[in-house]
């Protein structure tokens, strides 16, 4: 069975669960220009879809962190290094892409339920 | 079982069947500047695996869709919203990105096959 | 149960092995300004992250290949298709990102176990 988080638009989930994982996106409410602030915002949002499907940060397996300017991404660490989970060190790659509008970041993480 | 399904290059696949999850990829085999219709083929060669396969798009768990120029957005959206299934919104991330000649649009999907 | 296979930060893992799938990240340890050689480096992390997993890569899924300058995308296919399992081929797309300092390619990979 496929179970489907609703996001803010209807043609696409803020998070799936299907064989004992789920996966999950987001970017922060916030468009605040501090890099910091954004990863802060967008990781508290995947703690909120991780607890919705019945998971959450300890048991995340990868993280995709998609960064507007490379040069941020010392602030990105210190926003993951505050957040991540003790002895629960997730696979993560960083990279820079762009993104929409105001977005500084974009999350996409899998983690078992 | 691992199974994989050949695209145009020998070395890679277009998709791989493993525990109940098929991961494809795909541009538009047509370079046309116009984003929507390269979406959209994209889309349609997405469909193609996913048969192939055994899947179809109302089993999509995840999409990752890497665009060249993000204020093309709107038009991958707009293919987007026609093509994917009703009740059935994979999670979705849409990333500006460097793509090969004149790829305007490379979508990677997975689904429970 | 979720394995984790330390890397050079302790908040983040160089791959994770859950479900009969492990997950894995590299670049090349070495900076050269060779995309071919960092590509054929950062393979070859990838094929110790895989053993230290219970893995090889006659047994990836996917990968994908972040590239900083789409030029060099003949060479990251030069260092594959010397390095590619025979009747192996994982489904692969390769992105034009930007990465860290002198990183000229990023690989992620999801195979078997």
């Amino acid at each position: 069975m496929i179970r489907r988080i609703p996001g803010n638009v209807p043609t696409r989930s803020r998070a799936v669960v299907y064989n004992g994982v789920v996966h999950a996106v987001a970017v922060s409410p916030d468009k605040t220009p501090s890099v910091y602030d954004q990863t802060r915002l967008a990781l508290a949002a995947i703690d909120r879809s991780l607890a919705d499907a019945g998971s959450d940060k300890s048991r995340i397996l990868t993280a995709t962190v998609f960064l507007v300017d490379m040069g941020g991404k010392a602030e990105v660490n210190r926003a993951w290094d505050e957040w991540v989970a003790r002895d629960a060190a997730p696979m993560r790659a960083c990279i820079g892409a762009t993104l929409e509008g105001d977005d500084l970041v974009e999350i996409v993480v899998q983690a078992a339920v």
